[in-house]
């Protein structure tokens, strides 16, 4: 059964960028490095499979506009995504073609309508939601998450973008689904109780 | 070798107390059980021997005076301590025997001396930070905390008092020595790199 699986890397206090990211402009998925190097530098097998897993199991990827004006440089040409992305935003903009199965699609009209689009792009696989925070408490508070992925990185940020911030938990209930150690990082996953 | 060593439950949204705690007067350890379901209607095996551990490796306990304004009248007497527990605060006053090998003891100069006492008391076992929020960050802070065990709750409090508010982790390291799953927690325990 297609779901809708959020996945983000978030510092122990709790931030998912470092504390330069919450000053001046938006520098999300700009961070120096460790809330990430559970996917690269620090990678073991068990990270690997994790990240395989979650590629396999996505047809599509849906973000916010934020996170895809921070990241389209880069991301580069072509973009790690291999697969449809759609950005909510409330700029009509053309579709915009990358190689590698790559194609950035830009929806206007909500996150209902995006999330339907992006439903039909992912056939039978998950829809994701890769970040950032803002569309990820969006899409949970309107009952429209059923898995959360946290990746919980040993690491004190002290500032930055907070994944839960101003969020108002009232009716929403996790069921943990699983958790994964590595070295880098403890893989969390929640069910989110309908 | 005697260790300094913290021990709380956090919500995924990084709350050690319910919303109301952060309204009016304290209230820290006055949640609705959400946090602590673990310790007690949720327990299991696993649980139970995280707790006995707890208890058998520690000598001596430190504590902030919010904490234990809060937690006296429902500790009761005997408190669940069993053994030395010292307050950090700024009124001095008699030391408070109690059944069962509690006595409150009342310091007022300072974390250090505070620790040095505590210390002292707890022989060869640990001394332990059991909340709440503040007094955990100034001994972390000041680079006297060996190891933070933290429980991390599947639940979202949107509100409360933050494990880590406004807090500058500049110099601190963490390695995360242990994690143990249970239904009710994933109990993680860091090393304070030095």
């Amino acid at each position: 059964m297609q779901k809708m699986s959020s996945e983000i890397s978030m510092s122990l206090d709790g931030f998912i960028t470092d504390p330069k990211a919450s000053v001046g402009s938006p520098l999300e998925g700009n961070d120096p490095g460790r809330l990430h190097d559970w996917r690269f530098d620090a990678k073991t097998e068990t990270d690997i499979a994790i990240v395989a897993e979650l590629y396999a199991s996505t047809g599509a990827v849906l973000m916010g506009k934020r996170m895809f004006d921070v990241g389209f440089e880069p991301w580069g040409d072509p973009p790690p995504f291999g697969m449809p992305v759609f950005v909510v935003t409330h700029e009509a903009r053309e579709p915009l073609p990358m190689q590698g199965g790559t194609t950035y699609t830009f929806v206007t009209d909500g996150i209902e309508d995006a999330l339907e689009r992006t439903r039909a792009a992912a056939g039978d696989k998950n829809v994701g939601i890769w970040g950032g925070a803002d569309i990820m408490r969006q899409y949970l508070k309107a009952g429209l998450l059923d898995e959360m992925q946290i990746h919980l990185i040993p690491v004190l940020l002290g500032g930055g973008i907070r994944l839960f911030e101003d969020f108002d938990p009232e009716g929403i209930e996790l069921r943990r689904a699983s958790s994964i150690e590595t070295p880098g990082a403890t893989h969390l996953r929640f069910e989110v109780v309908k």
